[in-house]
């Protein structure tokens, strides 16, 4: 909604796409998604990865507490369209990792963009900080889970 | 948890199944699903059948207004699991509709109940009245989506 | 909206009261609250109550589990304006507690019902059963928080 | 959690506080307030303040829509305590407004910082663009609303 603005970006951006249901309660009372879901979305698709790569959320010595977020709004999504959260992570240290998210409509695979492809609805970005449970220190990424996180840079 | 319930339905008990992908959030402070959430999920598979039979929850004439709900919890649930909401409709009035709902594991075909089939995770119901968007007054269901909900009473 | 229901609760048939500030994302795309958000408050003003009087939700050795809830609704309520959920204890039982809680608009003393008193805008139920937090086990409940419960039976 | 941040902002810092109560849901499974809530509360403090001052957010003519939001966390909150969301706007522009927003315990009025007082658990950020709610074209915002706004400014 402003010329300054980088232009939004495209599903080429994200290395992997995770599917995401809408649900009534993600339209808020001007009928589109409120912007607070797209974090909520974010929270799932990262942890989704992440206990995919063995993190135990419930049981696991570290977890992941989010230190820092944001999300830019391009274009209105509404339930119940369905929706895919592409992901690509710009940073892996030696204990946290920075998540950058882009929300596109399922299955829209081409656009009336410059370049001819769908662009995100909405672009985010996330930073997790991964500690130990107990103490909530910062604790260093287990080498499977790392190694999983660096295959996700672009 | 009661000798005196009646056991948990089964799979068969229900005519149309929608898959909800849970969501990080859904898991609360103990580790599993809210039971706040299993209502969310109502509300999301319900207008997903009603939109597809023709509700325009934007600019419609008539509104479903939730009068009642109730739901019974056998079996804990957790993100990252995914689910299926299976939809029966017990009644079909004049202007309103009471639908049978029971919460299952994704792609859980079976499992060790007497039955030998999988049980619900939890059972619900929900009891829409549509009303008129502007009255609030009751209003007669469309004859296409009564129709429709009357094919998914068992 | 039934000739058949019981006349919604006035605010004499419960014996605390605890404040909810309603939110933004608490209105659905109709314009109110949705239905799924008063069972939101059914828990936190239970929990509320729970923890006042000793329940250590973060390492206590025993949880409760909601085991069954309900609600009806009469009036619709909408954000930004405030509420107060009415509690009463129906049941103490050895690891069991059935709570009913009213929603009334915060401030309201008196409305035009038959009887001049402020009538619920919804009324519901809520069962807990405790358990152990290991084996999940059901877990009699400490004497103080059984006491402290039983002063809420009207 | 980072030498490089600017330290968290303090209490004078902004111009009104909003109360906001903790529900249960707020906290995850890894017992505090999920880092997508504080934007629940961004969008509950901004629209109340909004509303107060003429926004009528269903009939309306205009409707704010979030264009960029984004949050650091500097410490953990935990339901059942009740927090604050201090206020201050940055810019008010024709159509836009740029909120700023940190979030306090509640009553909490002095800590250990380096400066003797109470340091905010999470500092945010909320842009809102005002549109025609039909047209969702950028409207100017009224003069009420806008002097309102600008009486935030600090």
């Amino acid at each position: 909604m402003s010329d300054e603005r980088t232009p939004p970006a495209t599903r080429d951006q994200y290395v992997q796409f995770l599917p995401i249901g809408t649900r009534w309660a993600d339209n808020d009372v001007y009928g589109h998604v409120n912007n607070v879901v797209y974090y909520a979305w974010f929270d799932t698709a990262v942890n989704r990865i992440l206990t995919t790569h063995g993190l135990d959320i419930h049981q696991g010595p570290i977890i992941g507490l989010c230190v820092e977020s944001g999300c830019r709004y391009h274009a209105p999504l509404a339930y119940p369209e369905d929706v895919e959260v592409g992901v690509r992570v710009a940073k892996v240290g030696r204990s946290s990792v920075r998540y950058e998210l882009g929300v596109f409509r399922a299955g829209e695979a081409r656009a009336s963009g410059a370049t001819g492809q769908a662009t995100a609805a909405a672009e985010g970005f996330f930073v997790h900080v991964f500690v130990d449970r107990q103490t909530r220190r910062p604790s260093a990424l287990p080498e499977p889970l790392a190694t999983a996180l660096r295959s996700l840079v672009r």
